[in-house]
């Protein structure tokens, strides 16, 4: 390689070495501080993020994109703050040739060059992560410490992750290569040339509750292997994503690249936007997260792309046994209450043997352990000031609609209730309601409810237990599983399950680690290997067909 | 890791070691000597090699497979050999429960295991080289040196390198991670287990003219990533899939697998067997090789599986000027009459200014340059003994029937003759027809032309031979193009169309290195980026998706 790295290449190579070694060894680590403590991002930060936020608000948010036809707002934050952002629009036909008027440019910037305008897209993201913590809070319904770390420091470092998947890809073969192969007389000599080549334009189509973690690796992972991307934000949680892309298109610029390799499309109402811009030819690559009848849409539809989804699933415990009631009870009750059970992988289904297990307070019946995760729930909600900071807001009506539904299934253990929020007076919030299930209302169980809405299930044994989840699981898919039990021989059983359904198992969760989070670095979230989703964050296939090689030898 | 290396991993330590190395370097380098000398493998290798063969003829082929209900017999050779060998023939639903039985055991052995044991397959196939390049010669119509290369040698190369990918990708996590989070207090902890875990069962559809160095890729990727393989041969070249069947079973079972990991699917005529494999919900994972009609019906309508396709495509040589005519036209000449055109990268589309080129012989006229190469495959063409060894037979009718309606199309410059073979009085052996065409005629060169058929086409210019080749191959596909040119200018702007659209190129061949030949190790085949394939030998994206990883942390 005779390049010479790129100036951004070169200031973000050490972080990039240091992502690369934890992608190989997924052990822990983290790129950016997850406290937003002001000892560590300074005393003005929150209030400068806070005000760079407000500064957006009821106004056009600075974007100067081409092809600007008129301007939308489409928000509706679930604290009731007022947002009002205007964002431009645009038709799909001007946003994709502009799109892939960039890509040569950039395609031929090659991989290191790529990487380091990426890296440092990156570090301008995490300089403003005050202002996208509190975008991310506002739209998504998430606490504001929750939306710092999920929305600003995890999604940067899944980010991060994915670059370094990418790079790693990228550079798997050189760029150059002599060949020489013995023959009669002179041995046969070429050069060959391997080039890194984009699909086209990629779509990244944002979801509601995530909107920063789950479009960050998608999206940075097709642009640094050269394909320009064009974002679709929810359109309730569109700011996160306009913050995203007006950082993108100035670092971009700076670095002397067409800006419009990084595109807003935000749509008016009804307008199916993302539907339009999935089937059009030029886009080659899609990563989409929301519900499964979508995903598999887009799957089933947009043929001439690659698509990466992320769908619904019904994440499951399987309860047998535990030397740690009160952890257990504590662990599983908090990952109920955690944005009020509006993470993808919040569990829903809990199997517990209807005669009762054992623990380390001696033997607890089914309705001691429904009673003593349901008790947890009820105390971490008790107080209305600390319970939002927990639960959150409610993300939309969809949600309070299976809430209401719910309420009507099985025998209740802990309804939901309505908690008025000490600072957002207009904000909606409901605590997750625990309902108690036999096994026979599979119908019921079977199925994703999401928001706050757990069952647990009383089954025969543990056999039977884990007899449904490979049922349920295998059916419709689950991002997360987890096992409770002081017996080996069930932990195992209950990780052939896993494996045989392609989710991921965590075992005897009773301190701080919880099933809902998953670390960048070191868990892969989703496997590709069920319903659920057809790929993960991040492996291998994750990055490798975003590009392709062609080779010329002369 | 604390496993004990399996000894059969042990045994090929070195070649995978010197296989990883290769993929990295992609240099020259080779595991399998191409030369059939007995120097190189012995006095009476060939020999035997040519008798195991014939022990197979007009009986049945030695596989226990479960379920075989009768014999099916559908070969017919090129060369009017009298094959006669029978089949074992069962029902899809029986083969894929064989194979789905088969899987946890070869899952749970682990990466390191499973590649060990396919090496040892490797190893046996090598030792058996003779015996397979015997069958490739009889049912492919390839004369016996190339069939001992293509069919053999190369055929390995390529099945270790898609090994060596493989295993880089399973190994590119580590089996285990401790995971240690600071905190307040005690540090979290956990150990992370990362499980390669298949996708299911996959199905290798052979084709007619290289049912060795097409299939084996996948057949090896998929296996060694933990899916049992069923082997759909094309009912035209059957015997060298079920030679390679029959080893990798012997050395299966001899390693304590279920030797149903590996099963042949012969399938009786018009049985359609291939389609109804397809669309299994067992099927994860197809590979296959043929038509683009077929290509694209697996990739529509299998989409419970990973397809991978290689197609049709119309290969494209651009001629701008050389300071080697007599070399440029008998490399091109020599492209066209290896294996008579039969191969997926023989060039179809010769592009040639209408005014001439200027060559080291001054200006050569259009007719000129095509005589050139009309020339030089007339004069390879003119001995039928020595012919035969380069043009070995005609593969099927299909090529015939194209052969026929070529000979009305354009103005022949050269016609294709029907050679006597003098060892097979049976075989059908034709040589290339080189026709005129005039740029207009895209309808005709703007399509595959499967087999010895090749169009030498007057263009304005150089700039409209590109134009042209941006056109065809962007709309068609290609798996090979080249360029002879002594201006920089125009080999840049060349390698830029080519990039554009997704085909590997060459530049100035004029010495033993032909457009057609790829090698293992160092040139890609296909690119995944055009028509002609979606996918390719071998990057990545090959191996990536063949697996998923589920994890597990306790």
């Amino acid at each position: 390689m005779t390049e010479t790295p790129h100036p951004l290449f070169t200031r973000h190579a050490d972080t990039l070495e240091r992502a690369l070694t934890a992608i190989t060894e997924r052990g822990y680590w983290s790129a950016y501080p997850e406290s937003p403590s002001p000892r560590v991002y300074g005393e003005t930060a929150a209030a400068d993020g806070e005000a760079a936020f407000r500064s957006y608000l009821t106004g056009k948010f600075p974007l100067d994109q081409p092809g600007t036809v008129d301007w939308v707002a489409t928000e509706a934050s679930p604290f009731g703050i007022d947002l009002g952002v205007q964002y431009p629009h645009a038709d799909a036909e001007t946003l994709l040739a502009a799109a892939a008027t960039a890509l040569p440019g950039w395609r031929d910037a090659g991989p290191q060059t790529r990487v380091g305008v990426c890296l440092e897209i990156l570090a301008r993201l995490h300089a403003h992560i005050f202002e996208l913590a509190n975008a991310v809070h506002a739209t998504s319904g998430q606490a504001f410490v929750m939306a710092f770390q999920a929305g600003g420091a995890h999604a940067l470092d899944r980010a991060l992750e994915s670059l370094a998947y990418a790079y790693r890809e990228m550079t798997r073969h050189p760029a150059t290569a002599t060949w020489e192969k013995p023959a009669k007389g002179e041995p046969l000599r070429m050069t060959k040339t391997f080039h890194v080549v984009p699909r086209g334009v990629a779509l990244a189509i944002g979801c509601n509750t995530f909107p920063t973690w789950n479009t960050y690796p998608g999206f940075f992972a097709s642009l640094v292997t050269g394909n320009p991307v064009v974002v679709k934000p929810h359109p309730r949680a569109v700011l996160p994503l306009a913050i995203t892309v007006r950082y993108a298109r100035e670092v971009l610029a700076e670095a002397g690249f067409d800006p419009n390799l990084v595109l807003l499309a935000a749509e008016a109402p009804g307008e199916r936007l993302a539907s339009t811009l999935a089937l059009r030819p030029e886009v080659r690559i899609i990563d989409y997260t929301g519900s499964t009848e979508y995903g598999d849409w887009l799957e089933a539809n947009a043929r001439q792309a690659v698509v990466y989804t992320e769908k619904a699933g019904v994440n499951t415990i399987v309860v047998d046994s535990t030397d740690d009631f009160a952890g257990m009870c504590r662990n599983i009750g908090f990952s109920l209450v955690l944005y009020s059970g509006q993470m993808c992988t919040t569990p829903q289904n809990i199997l517990v043997p209807a005669a009762g297990i054992s623990t380390d307070q001696g033997h607890k019946s089914f309705d001691e352990v429904a009673a003593g995760i349901a008790g947890v729930v009820g105390k971490l909600t008790g107080d209305p000031a600390r319970a939002v900071e927990l639960t959150g807001a409610v993300v939309n009506d969809g949600v309070l609609a299976r809430l209401n539904e719910a309420d009507g299934v099985g025998e209740v253990l802990l309804a939901s209730r309505t908690v008025d929020h000490p600072t957002y007076p207009g904000a909606v919030v409901r605590t997750p309601l625990v309902a108690k299930l036999g096994a026979d209302a599979v119908s019921t169980y079977g199925r994703e409810w999401f928001g706050p809405i757990s069952f647990v299930i009383a089954t025969d044994s543990t056999t039977h237990s884990l007899a449904l989840f490979r049922q349920t699981v295998g059916e419709q898919g689950a991002l997360t599983a987890s096992v409770y039990s002081t017996d080996e021989t069930v932990l195992d059983a209950t990780e052939t399950a896993a494996i045989e359904c392609g989710v991921h198992l965590s075992c005897n969760l009773t301190g701080g680690v919880f099933v809902n989070q998953s670390a960048a670095f070191s868990d892969f979230h989703g496997s590709g290997a069920n319903p659920a989703a057809n790929a993960a964050l991040t492996d291998g296939a994750y990055v490798a067909s975003r590009f392709r090689v062609v080779q010329s030898r002369r």
